[in-house]
């Protein structure tokens, strides 16, 4: 809340009409009838659905004008706003408190009492040689999928189709996917070793096999160097080892940086990432400028690491709480950010909240890492697919962070760990989550409540676990226990690994024994399930024992060499 | 956490073995490798998947097998287990502390350290004459489950088939869908005024126009008198009203009692609903019996009411945490029940978390009702459908209770609302819940966000509202002022409401002044979202208005002679 509210400023003018200045502009006029409320745009375009773009295509989303979800007439009919598309604001001067505008017909000057800042971001241009090849195209504008529609339109149906894809990032992976859709054979350059980078590694192995399975070809690691001219007349795609690609058309979607060059200009003060630093209630270091969206700074939930964070539902969020600010309301208390994120991957989901186990590496953030892979609904129930959670716990028990991949209610379980990541829960809170519970929609304990129940057994030493990525040191060191069954065991196992099904443990202690030969036992089974209940047993008899988080499932994706990942297998 | 830990007992006795009894049963044996523990079951089935039962009726869930998710066998060799079907406890020595057990071939006495009694609940028996008709099921445990199988095997293929359904709670609606897919003619008799009662009235239409759309006849507001056989030998079930319906089977679900008989006898506390009462960590008024499930009091989170809840999740957690408790651990703080629960209604889902209207209303707390009819993704893209969401806040802002139906989306929201309701979060906090967005999974402003923002402007004073269940009142009181387009009115509104779509408000503010004539304006356009803006509008200009919550959608469901509802319309 201001503290000492000021008069309402009568002229607010935002800079910036798509997802926070729009909420902004709408905001304040829902709270103040008689303000005078300018939107400035430098596109043709206000109010449109940028998230929407990879589907229109895909051809998913037939009409473009579904895209466009307001104009500067149903805006001024609706709300009495004035936006003005093809406006660029060139400079801001503060003491005057005017920005001066640039149109095609010539410039102006527009005073302000308010002014709200809501440039978004641009996308990143990485150092590849022959980016201005005609070939080449990004996504994050109407025009931008104009240009890209208009080519693979204009390519012949006779032959072959290729597109390149470079960064698999979200959009990376909407755009491969919406390529492929439109018949294209798409080719996927990424600079890290994994899909979707904001993903820790072990899950992404998931993704990989899913768009091979839809015939997308996958170059991670490498970067491209150079989009040339091919003897064919297509552009040719160099890649940093060596490799060669053609392709008829290219999408560079490698991130992108906000666009703050005008606050700079104006002396706003930036933050080290370059994005607008803002106070809770959205103000800038100008007490008569607000910022909002992918050009502000914000502050990380769990990590407390500050950046801008290109998303769609914060920018929203922020654009309301400024035009509560400007207009001297209450404002709640701006929430830091979770990064919450969610993408389509062919016939896959996948979702991340909170912070990454990477993210919590680099900001040397204590944490245990638990692994459930559940079923989306009842298992008795028809067409249970597996559910692959990861979650990180602090060790007083609280959630940090939650990655989900599979088939079906990804997004259900991400959305559950966001509300409570916002509400500080810990695993003991997790346990107790009463969700809702019929076969065809849950278990009577979720995936998310067991996600609870495996940290409370970790952290207070109830059980002890390894994990997947220290194979090869606990390999060296421990007897290798599988508790699976037999006909598990058959499609798949670690050469060295002693089997005993579960069912027969406590029947054939001896035999453990002797074979562990005081060395400790490392027991799995397919997902942990049945391998706890072995690590309980070995523990009271005696021996050093612990259980491998998230089971042989786990152990496959962090090492595919071993076997391919079943997909959708369960223990 | 036990402040003077016990020993650990050697020798437990569970009584029941579903749900809660083998959760902890299972439980207990993880902590404790060399405790004795018995579970004794005096049916024929342990560990059956109770929920599952109507989908096994429907075809649905094609194996029987599949919902006996153990057997004696294979618990034992899982967990060594000593679990005993056909074995009825039958009283309770607590002074020497040992249990009599009925069997087939004989009784016999067992010794415990630590009991834990779970022995669920037993169907009520309403008043009605002739239950004990050979055509009258119930459909609560695998023996029921086989009778109306059976039953409907043996039905003749060459005429239709009538079933009729006593009681539209949770489980008759399960039974009703099921005997429906099955190709039964289906009769549904509810005493209450309107299908699954937990539900408020508001929400209920949908679900009874989905059934009727499938075929299914409802008596609503009457009760079930009589069974009895027609002149053609099958049933004749005669209602209060005097309708007579004839039947080839009767299914009655009329709700279910605790099955505390056996805790009574032992003169163990039990509640004024005849539950057993147990404290924080499931513990008697005896300290060496403890008890769970459907059978033992437990206290509501919003209202504080006490009284059995019978579902599974909490069950199961109270398993949990009644063997760790048994075992001397630490156990979680028991958290109050939420009651969330959700069923599927042909293509329907309605779920409900917290209190509903009328529970508030009994207990007398105070709260102001919010209404969202969302898109369960964004509306952009293909395939959106309605979730038309409910929800109850205090004063203060915080949560009180959600129901949700709609054709799908609506088990997430229900469960992020029940994970809110937990944390005790308030309209700020949806507000700024950072859900997954990506257009196949939501929206930017997520329904739930939505709730968020609508509840604060309801609490702050910024949107004055009204509610269709006053409409009588606000008719003879205000001038009704209808903001949608031309197209929306006509395809139903009220016959005085003055008609001025929302975009041209502002040019007739004088035709709405002369026609409200010193009257406050009731606003109302199709979801709530433009008479918003309208609302405001009307403020601003020294007008008293306020906004239809939930708009003319909220309007039809609560009036349905207005118009019929149109599902998965949208403002």
């Amino acid at each position: 809340m201001s503290p000492t509210p000021e008069p309402a400023p009568r002229r607010l003018v935002v800079v910036g009409g798509v997802a926070g200045g729009m909420s902004a502009a709408a905001r304040a006029r829902r709270l103040d009838e008689s303000a005078s409320i300018v939107v400035l745009e430098q596109s043709a375009h206000v109010s449109f659905a940028s998230c929407g773009l990879p589907y229109h295509l895909s051809g998913e989303i037939e009409s473009r004008d579904a895209l466009l979800l307001h104009t500067p007439a149903s805006l001024h009919a609706a709300l009495a706003l004035d936006v003005r598309t093809g406006h660029r604001v060139t400079a801001i001067d503060r003491a005057a408190r005017t920005v001066a505008v640039a149109t095609a017909d010539g410039t102006y000057d527009l005073p302000y009492d308010a002014l709200l800042l809501a440039p978004g971001a641009m996308a990143v241009r990485p150092p590849v040689d022959g980016l201005d090849h005609p070939a080449v195209h990004t996504l994050r504008t109407v025009p931008d999928l104009d240009a890209l529609t208009a080519r693979v339109a204009a390519l012949p149906a006779d032959r072959p189709r290729r597109a390149v894809v470079v960064g698999a990032g979200f959009i990376g992976l909407e755009a491969v996917e919406a390529l492929a859709h439109r018949g294209l054979d798409v080719t996927l350059v990424e600079l890290a070793d994994h899909v979707l980078p904001p993903l820790d590694p072990e899950l992404a192995p998931l993704l990989a096999d899913e768009l091979r399975a839809h015939g997308v070809a996958l170059h991670l690691g490498v970067a491209a160097r150079s989009v040339t001219t091919g003897a064919d007349g297509a552009a040719l795609v160099t890649l940093t080892d060596g490799t060669r690609v053609p392709a008829d058309l290219v999408v560079v979607n490698v991130g992108v940086r906000p666009a703050s060059d005008l606050a700079r200009d104006a002396g706003l003060t930036l933050g080290a990432t370059g994005a607008i630093i803002v106070d809770a209630d959205q103000r800038t270091s100008d007490p008569h400028v607000w910022a909002v969206g992918d050009a502000v700074e914000v502050t990380h939930a769990v990590t407390g690491a500050v950046g801008p964070v290109p998303l769609a539902g914060p920018a929203n969020r922020q654009g309301r709480r400024a035009a509560d600010a400007m207009l001297g309301r209450r404002t709640t208390p701006q929430a830091p950010v979770l990064g919450t994120a969610i993408v389509r991957v062919f016939g896959l989901t996948a979702a991340v909240t909170g912070a990454s186990q990477a993210a919590l590496a680099r900001a040397g953030i204590e944490h245990e890492v638990v692994r459930v892979h559940g079923g989306h609904h009842a298992g008795y129930f028809p067409g249970a697919q597996a559910v692959h959670l990861v979650a990180s716990f602090a060790p007083d028990g609280r959630l940090l962070g939650a990655q989900a991949v599979g088939r079906a209610g990804v997004d259900k379980r991400i959305d559950v760990l966001a509300t409570a990541l916002r509400a500080g829960m810990t695993a003991d809170d997790l346990a107790e989550l009463e969700l809702a519970y019929a076969p065809p929609y849950g278990a009577a304990k979720d995936p998310v409540n067991m996600l609870g129940f495996v940290a409370q057994n970790v952290l207070d030493g109830t059980m002890p676990q390894w994990h997947a990525a220290d194979l090869d040191a606990v390999r060296a060191t421990h007897l290798v226990l599988d508790v699976r069954t037999a006909a598990e065991h058959a499609r798949g196992h670690l050469d060295e690994a002693l089997h005993v099904p579960h069912t027969e443990l406590r029947d054939r202690l001896d035999e453990v024994r002797a074979a562990a030969a005081g060395r400790p036992v490392a027991v799995h089974c397919q997902s942990g399930v049945r391998a706890h209940i072995a690590t309980r047993v070995l523990l009271h008899a005696g021996l050093e024992a612990r259980n491998l988080s998230g089971g042989w499932l786990s152990l496959v994706l962090t090492h595919p060499d071993l076997v391919r990942p079943l997909q959708g297998a369960r223990s």
